[in-house]
């Protein structure tokens, strides 16, 4: 499998990797099958999301902070809320690739979420023909 | 890749599509493999619900409306909660197919679920034997 | 496809099942590729959590009935409340496995996640090289 790495740079931020991810396809040379793209972190997502306006990611963390309040009673020590909100926004995705590129709908992108950095991250991307 | 298109009649809605996506497989022959199906929009989700009665579609759209308002402040202009329910809901779905049937469970159904229609949509659909 | 059998005791309950999904893939010889879990279910789920603190479990239930209450009205008669969960939290998880070895993150586990038993559950798993 192959990593991208994403160095993220606040407690809560969305990191736009649809171009890094299509470099990984185009370097690899990859033409037709199904990409997944794996989030080892447990306090962060990959996910798809509208992709041309950053407010977009800015409401999904503010409604995913009123949703699961970092300030409420958890039983977990740390970082309890970045738990939940990792395991509701997802930690695979699977992309089709065609023709070595990588298909989405016009408004989409490819996102990593961090819930609880800043902190060097990684995803992991492994290619099936 | 194949697609389903999906004509939906109101803003918020569940089309099930468990009969055409059998449809698919059976007509391209696929046997034994996994199908990957993807949502191409940014405001709707493709998922697995209970598909025998329509009331959990119903109940589905009624608590995502309570937990995140349309009329609420958002960031985006447009359709903001649209773009937030089709994160927590998801986009691919990975189906088991055996002999030319997917596999699901007694009562599991595939849904589209349409979060800022109406609209015609669609469904991209990638088998890997 | 193969069976994983999960035997829940309570209502609501996460059941770590990474030991058996690696005893699978030992036991099939299963070496480089994607391994598909499904969960045929439509009170519960599969997920990826954070795998060394069972408070985490604990916290993801409580916050799941504090953002679903099972004693809300719904539509659908039984277990409203265990079908939106499942829809939130997933039924399918894509495994990177590479020489013989299911790929996770330092602190990741595999979990299958009741929220309508106790019940004897499955999960059903399929691997593509």
């Amino acid at each position: 499998m192959d990593r991208l790495l994403v160095n993220t740079s606040s407690r809560e931020q969305l990191v736009n990797i649809t171009t890094p991810t299509q470099g990984l396809i185009t370097q690899r040379g990859w033409r037709d099958g199904i990409l997944t793209l794996f989030c080892p972190h447990t306090s962060a997502s990959v996910i798809l999301a509208e992709g041309n306006d950053p407010a977009v990611g800015g409401d999904l963390l503010r409604n995913l902070r009123r949703l699961l309040p970092p300030d409420q009673t958890y039983l977990h020590q740390g970082n309890p809320d970045a738990h939940l909100k990792s395991i509701l926004a997802g930690q695979t995705v699977q992309l089709i690739v065609e023709q070595g590129q990588m298909q989405l709908g016009s408004w989409q992108g490819v996102f990593f979420c961090e819930f609880d950095g800043p902190r060097p991250r990684e995803v992991w991307a492994k290619f099936k023909a």
